[in-house]
């Protein structure tokens, strides 16, 4: 998508000898526009942990480079076999520590370990985890047209109905292109739509306590010329009930094999206003983000608790302002859990299927 | 209740003959404590317009002493029967027009001008004015303490069903003493149950976009020696769904006559997560809180939209922190409605009432 009218990835390697890996950097958004260059395992370690790379799909397509930067690190130190794979591997976790939630980099580093491990020599392997980064992100590209494309198809079928008013949809956190590589889950409906000129109005969740709904989701809208307006997550609710929202648009960060959402916090109550005013609900994610190894959301994923100076603090580069009463404990849950049934659907890029076991389970070969 | 381990209420008059109002300024709390000085009606709208005085039962008493000043005004303009009567509901329409969701001023005022009416000369109008601000102030704190030990009730009960564990209790905004006179609504039955020695946890949801949860709630539950945690708005739904939460309590701005609650922008998404979970969702009010001439919350409640820079600024004084995209459109909806059927029960002055319109209707005359 576009950024003051220029094409951008939102991370992309130079494709040289000695390959770096530029990624925009989505903390200094939406005030300051800056690609960072990133260089090792740590640096990628960094990039997620310190949320400058955010969103489940990009996350994916970093660690697997950060696999790749892996590969070329244990080559620096002259690994050979077993100290090579012990050294990759103890990169792999190091890296999945970064953001433990968020199911992408540990799908993504898999199929790059299982990539490099058919490499019959060092130069092989390194080749093999860079290949496999450039294609999770072409791939995604793709799926994310495909989602945008399903999910358009909903869109229209609104615009139809509502007699050709424009479609207002609602979102929180940001699920856009910034947090892919390009065109977004959530909002890829959004952008097709667009492009096929069915009029269509966002309001915006500001996702507290980062805000990047307010921050990144206002911002690539606005640069893609998507009229928009950012609300409170308190007043998501209230124009929910008050008709003022067609559907909800949401990403996962990791979906349950019975079709649990787990993504950013505030999701949960978001769903529940929508059910409870029958607006429908879609959660719009790769297959990818399916784990198949659990089930119940509730019971089986660990929440990230995150440093509660983001709940404290709003920052501004130097500049800090204290929102809460000093000394007050704060807790800063990362994610919660959006029980299946009060999902409309999952739209993958295979489609729109149901938020149920058994519509799932048929795409556990396709992994 | 208690700052720096003094007793204070959120508002009271010097008692002298030229009399001045003072109040907690609640826009500088909790990073400094002020007490401002009020003398006319501008001054009463100026406060309640900005929210140097807020939460329901401390802006009827301030309006209250707003026609005490408008009495004074007409008296000091040497107006006489109608022009004193024409002054006097002049100042009344301004100082309503300061905060129109709130059924309380309209309340406290009308209560007042009654009284007023009943003045033989313009020196009984004024001590009638002033006697009713005072009688007002004292009545909230009456209610304040008799809702609370209603609601200790129904802690205390949990406390036994629990085994004995801390109880945990929800609240959204601020609905303690510094909304009321002393005690508060919402955290009255906290209060209570601290003195009867029953151990209570608070979360806090924050309350964007003015953090009145974070700065309010959170100081006066630590000058009061409560255990608390903040938590953004949206990780109250996730909270709740871990089973961390044995019952909500909220204020209520205004309460119609089938029992929905129009309260500060979140309380809906907060009703719907407590819902879900099977947890009991109590709204501390006093009587005066219902509106008998409005029915249905969604329909006939006018929904205040507030300044757009609420949400887009973080303030500290002299800094500001922009949270948004810049020029991305904003709205700010200050109240949400939630359904009686989320309510599981009003707790008054008068003990818990059901949200129903049978129940609600026998307080009528009480008004």
């Amino acid at each position: 998508m576009k950024i003051n009218k220029k094409y951008y990835r939102t991370i992309r390697d130079n494709g040289k000898k000695r390959v770096s890996v530029f990624a925009i950097d989505q903390n200094s958004l939406p005030f300051r526009f800056s690609i960072i260059e990133l260089k090792s395992t740590g640096d990628i370690y960094k990039a997620i942990r310190e949320m400058t790379v955010r969103g489940a799909p990009l996350l994916g397509v970093a660690a697997a480079y950060g696999i790749y930067f892996a590969c070329t690190e244990a080559a620096g130190k002259s690994y050979k076999g077993k100290d090579f794979s012990d050294y990759v591997y103890e990169k792999y976790k190091y890296i999945l520590s970064a953001r433990p939630t968020s199911v992408n980099p540990e799908w993504a580093m898999k199929k790059s370990l299982g990539e490099v491990a058919k490499g019959r020599d060092t130069r092989e392997k390194i080749s093999r985890a860079l290949n496999t980064a450039r294609r999770i992100a072409d791939e995604d590209v793709r799926n994310c047209i495909r989602i945008g494309r399903a999910g358009s198809k909903i869109i229209s079928d609104i615009y139809r109905n509502n007699r050709k008013r424009p479609v207002n949809i609602l979102t929180h956190c940001n699920a856009g292109w910034l947090a892919c590589i390009d065109y977004g889950t959530a909002l890829s409906p959004v952008y097709i739509s667009a492009e096929r000129k069915i009029p269509v109005h966002v309001w915006v969740e500001e996702t507290r306590p980062r805000n990047q709904g307010a921050r990144l989701t206002a911002f690539e809208l606005m640069q893609n010329g998507i009229p928009h307006t950012i609300i409170t997550d308190n007043a998501g609710g209230l124009v929910i009930q008050k008709g003022m929202v067609d559907a909800v648009f949401t990403g996962a960060d990791r979906i349950t094999s019975k079709g649990d959402v787990c993504n950013k916090i505030g999701t949960y109550k978001t769903a529940l206003a929508a059910h409870d005013n029958g607006v429908p609900f879609y959660v719009c994610a790769p297959l990818s983000s399916i784990d198949f190894t659990i089930k119940d959301g509730l019971e089986d994923i660990k929440i990230e608790e995150r440093d509660a100076d983001e709940v404290r603090y709003a920052r501004d580069g130097r500049k800090k302002i204290e929102l809460c009463s000093p000394g007050s404990p704060i807790k800063n849950y990362g994610f919660d859990i959006t029980p299946s049934r009060l999902v409309t659907g999952i739209i993958t890029e295979n489609g729109l299927i149901k938020a149920e076991a058994g519509e799932i389970r048929k795409f556990r070969s396709g992994k």
